[in-house]
């Protein structure tokens, strides 16, 4: 079709860099897995030795049996949630799709590397070792890169999205040592360091990257039925394989059982404030698809950092109610506002499923951790749900609250400072990004099929024929 | 497009009761869950306690281990399943995945506390405990309404669905009281408690709505292209997580192997006999792809009840057989003379693939659970199997097989009257439901993109110059 | 829309030979079922004894758990992974979905005897067991057919299809046993059992069947954007997925849980690499979708073999690295000159995903099982690792990869001359496949909606009319 070159006067071809980067990138993986990755004692074949060691009776108890289901999904909701949620506009769902499907392949290496350096070095063989729950954090530390992608959708390169990985990782990386390590904070389905650290460096990135002349590609900003229907299989993806994500890396037995229902509540109660809100707030009473793909998933977040903690049912639903009704409210009215006041171009209000609704989970969980109590927890169980061992045996649950607190604080000044940071790097202008008349169009960086074959040619002729006849 | 206004005479509105149903049902919700719901033994931060008095020496032992990758796959044919399987129409697509998720979201709450004062109350402490298995059967719960819903589609109103939802929920934790409990049946895929029951409840609600004039919709009851293809990761999900579904929450070890291996046979025999059934009665051979789409599933829906017993494989090859024919069969004929001479529109053709398999699965199990002997499972295998303990001790498979046969009356029973019952209430001119040449339309609940803008508006108006010239 | 009886000359009504084919099958299995085939100990109702005789002391020992989930993982693999994978084309999504999903449900079954037969026959009884791992098995087997019908996509009739299928998993369990059982190879992820095999006898097929005329439908070889968008379905749970194939019939506990760490690297790497090498192929850089959609996967395939051994981390990357790059530019450069050369067809080219990196994975196993060592693996290690029991306690590494390469031989040539042979059966004018000119489309076997409606009516008349006025 080739439109695009009445277009955009930016030079969008990436045939050398991202080639380039790719290669460079693969290699520099190679040869740093070969410096640093080993497997963990449940992956090496020594494992039976491991087994005898430890007393362990069964293969069942090997770490793999405990977390792999949950594995799997969250690693569709990386993949298929991450990117069929993204599919929504009309002419940019291979963008959406192949694109996160890029950033994440390329982001999990990476952060296999950094989690690893920062969390798994054995500091006598200067190994990392790795295994099932490696790969769910990996999974993890990309999903904050592919909702910094949301922000961006349509309006950056491949090569600036892997730009965007490549420092997203790292900061991640570092937040996450300093918010779990350092400040010891609870944070198992990544309200803080997941959602607000990766919605406010995208938010960061794409103000810093303001387009004022967006609007000349605004036939392009929106959906079509079909894409409406791609969307929600992100979204649904998404809504139910959350529990999963939440307990994936939450202590054995009932600390993951409990992350999952009460994960799965709050989802539950999202979906009905989410409705009520978007019927509300149209003067027919239609639902908006905006609201249904993206609002209904507002409790999963909100309960990443407090769904492992005894937070109770009716808590949970709670949570998901509010969270419901204050990311809905964000696509109608915060969204346009920051578009119109704050020059924030957030293609698919970032702010409002990930941004905000973490940042409230952080202090959910700060609040969750400083009401808790040896009545409810039980003494043993108050150290196993915080981890009140070797220097942090002391803290007590008050103490804890306030440190989630500063987590989450700190989660997000990393989001907001690293992305205008990494930002002002992509506004040099050799990354191929398209032009502002050009956005939101797989043209630029995918070959499109012609779409007018759809219709069978014998068709088409015969209509031409009576076209000319008449 | 708007072109709705010049169709439907009905008032279609439900800005005030879509949300304030919601909202209202919600807070309820919440109310409710602070008064009842509780964490179970082993999600509760006092499982180490539990562990500790039952001798439990993994936490791999957890429940959580033994149902949540089951739980996780029903999860997915409830929203992904249920959902996409019903977006075949041209034009409904948002109302079928997207009602779908309202009322799956819904209805889960209230089963979990439904089935909680019937199945879970702690007559001491007056709460209800849930954990994994219970999430499994709020699902289940709620597959009942989904599947009345199917016979619904395109002719109710969000708020009417949310009725459905909320009496079908209330019908499903009774009917399950008396054919669980009571008579003491067997029913871990619910054969009975679901699919008859969730079928006839949605085939009487239809016919006490019967529309004499639906033809004037017409032009939207049919499916385009890629809305079939939509349709088939429904109908994909629902096939490959019905050994899950069926296998979910029966007896650890044997009993769930068994009921995965007898739904997996059952399901590739339905597949093969779906397929000729339809490619003979067509005068060239094609296919039909609703065929392909539903009857593949009623071997999966006809070993819900027996697949946990020791049916053999290939008893359950021939369950599969006879009901992909049956299933097939009904779409062709049973359908289009309901219609005509009973007055009862099925949309989605419940009928033959939930309501009558779902009988044939109860009489089915009545008949495997009849010819059960201690041979074929040993004595505890017996007793294992069919729970022939406490006050059911002295019960005999040929007594069993009664009850199971008398369960499965119950359960059509408890769908049709109920679903009478419901219909009329429905019938109120309350409801916003759409006007019978108004069916079938997303139009009327959702905000619709504008198609036309799928090609961009430059080749538009250069194709637009054309024809002017021209 | 019925266009298609203006082109094909060839009969392809098929309303007597599929559903006698089908119901001809189906009796047969269900007859033979009857004959063979049993519940192994851990599915039948005697596993509480089995239990005792064994001291196993948790029902969580069963196998089913073991490998559940990685089962539920490969199934939709199977099912949706290669169902959607081939939707891509313009017009023939029901035939690639569809009919992947008749051939998969009739090879299981087929395949679950062949393959008992082969590996499961209790001598004394004369009966197979059957318990998860034979479902994964059966799956597996399946797998070889559907890559075999990717070469052959829009080309045949279901009939011939079902013929493929029939073969295709005779000659696979033959050849599994010859590598697995008296070769003593190790291939759990099927590299050369399923890859190479499925390959090479999908190519040798579609040689044999050669269409000298075939650009008489190439209106219809092609994509447009939807569909495009449903193949990336198809790729995305191959990818996420395999992990899960390759481990799930791995030794429980470190096998398991290595194999999935290897093939989740070595996919990512692959994605990196076909990225890179899609994009430097293109003039101005653009991606192509069809690189997308199956390069990445080279990675999986390419892991059959040796995900279970001890590659090490940086080993699986270089793997995927290597065969992301080659399977690109198979799709560039190897796939048009065999088509002009060769005279071979391939419609999903899967000369480039399966047969050459499922060729390279079988020697990639032979060089790292021949180059294991008592240090990497320790003694025991190595012989739980490559099984040296019984007839093969005194086998070495060295001679094990000799073996190795050795199955890999035997792999291909049951693929090229099976297939041969069976081209030619399938070269009898008997089976119904379509006319040069009347490939890749639907309408031939499908009932296909008419497209038109997809805007409507009342819209439809109104611009007809502003056309008839202007």
């Amino acid at each position: 079709m080739g439109n695009c070159f009445f277009r955009g006067t930016k030079n969008t071809n990436v045939r050398i860099s991202l080639p380039a980067v790719c290669f460079v990138w693969q290699i520099a993986m190679i040869v740093l897995f070969g410096v640093f990755i080993r497997y963990d004692e449940e992956s090496d074949a020594h494992w039976h030795e491991f087994k005898k060691e430890h007393n362990i009776t069964s293969d069942i108890e090997n770490d793999f049996y405990f977390r792999y289901p949950s594995f799997q999904d969250v690693h569709v909701m990386i993949f298929v949630g991450f990117g069929f949620l993204m599919t929504f506009l009309k002419r940019y769902s291979f963008g959406a799709v192949g694109f996160n499907f890029l950033i994440a392949s390329f982001g999990i290496q990476w952060a296999l590397l950094m989690q690893g350096w920062f969390h798994a070095l054995d500091p006598q063989t200067g190994k990392i070792t790795i295994g099932v729950e490696s790969l769910i954090n990996a999974d993890f530390c990309v999903a904050g890169c592919l909702i910094a992608y949301g922000a961006l959708l349509g309006k950056v390169s491949p090569v600036q999205l892997l730009v965007v990985t490549l420092f997203g990782v790292t900061l991640f990386a570092v937040e996450e040592y300093i918010i779990l390590t350092l400040l010891h904070c609870r944070d198992a389905g990544g309200s803080m360091v997941i959602h607000a650290f990766g919605g406010y460096y995208g938010l960061a990135i794409s103000w810093v990257l303001y387009r004022p002349n967006l609007n000349q590609s605004k036939r392009l900003n929106g959906s079509v039925y079909h894409s409406d229907v791609f969307a929600m299989i992100g979204t649904l993806f998404l809504w139910m394989f959350w529990p999963s994500f939440n307990s994936a890396i939450t202590d054995h037995g009932d600390g993951q059982h409990r992350a999952a229902i009460n994960t799965y509540l709050a989802l539950a109660s999202s979906v009905l404030t989410a409705v009520a809100i978007s019927s509300v707030s149209q003067k027919k009473g239609k639902l908006d698809m905006v609201h249904i793909q993206n609002s209904t998933l507002a409790g999963g977040v909100a309960m990443g950092t407090a769904a492992e903690f005894m937070i109770s049912p009716y808590g949970s639903l709670i949570v998901g109610f509010c969270c419901g009704i204050i990311s809905t409210f964000g696509y109608l009215y915060v969204t346009p506002f920051l578009e119109k006041h704050l020059k924030l171009q957030d293609t698919c209000g970032v702010h409002n499923l990930h941004a905000v609704p973490g940042m409230l989970g952080g202090f959910i969980g700060a609040i969750v951790a400083a009401a808790a109590t040896e009545a409810v927890y039980s003494k043993q169980g108050l150290i196993n749900t915080f981890d009140f061992e070797g220097a942090f045996a002391d803290r007590t649950p008050g103490t804890q609250g306030g440190f989630q607190a500063a987590g989450t604080c700190v989660a997000i000044a990393f989001g907001i400072v690293g992305g205008g940071l990494v930002g002002l790097v992509l506004k040099a202008p050799i990354w191929g990004d398209p032009a502002d008349d050009n956005c939101y169009d797989d043209e630029v960086y995918w070959e499109v099929p012609e779409e007018d074959e759809s219709i069978p040619p014998i068709l088409e002729s015969e209509s031409n024929f009576s076209v000319e006849q008449s």
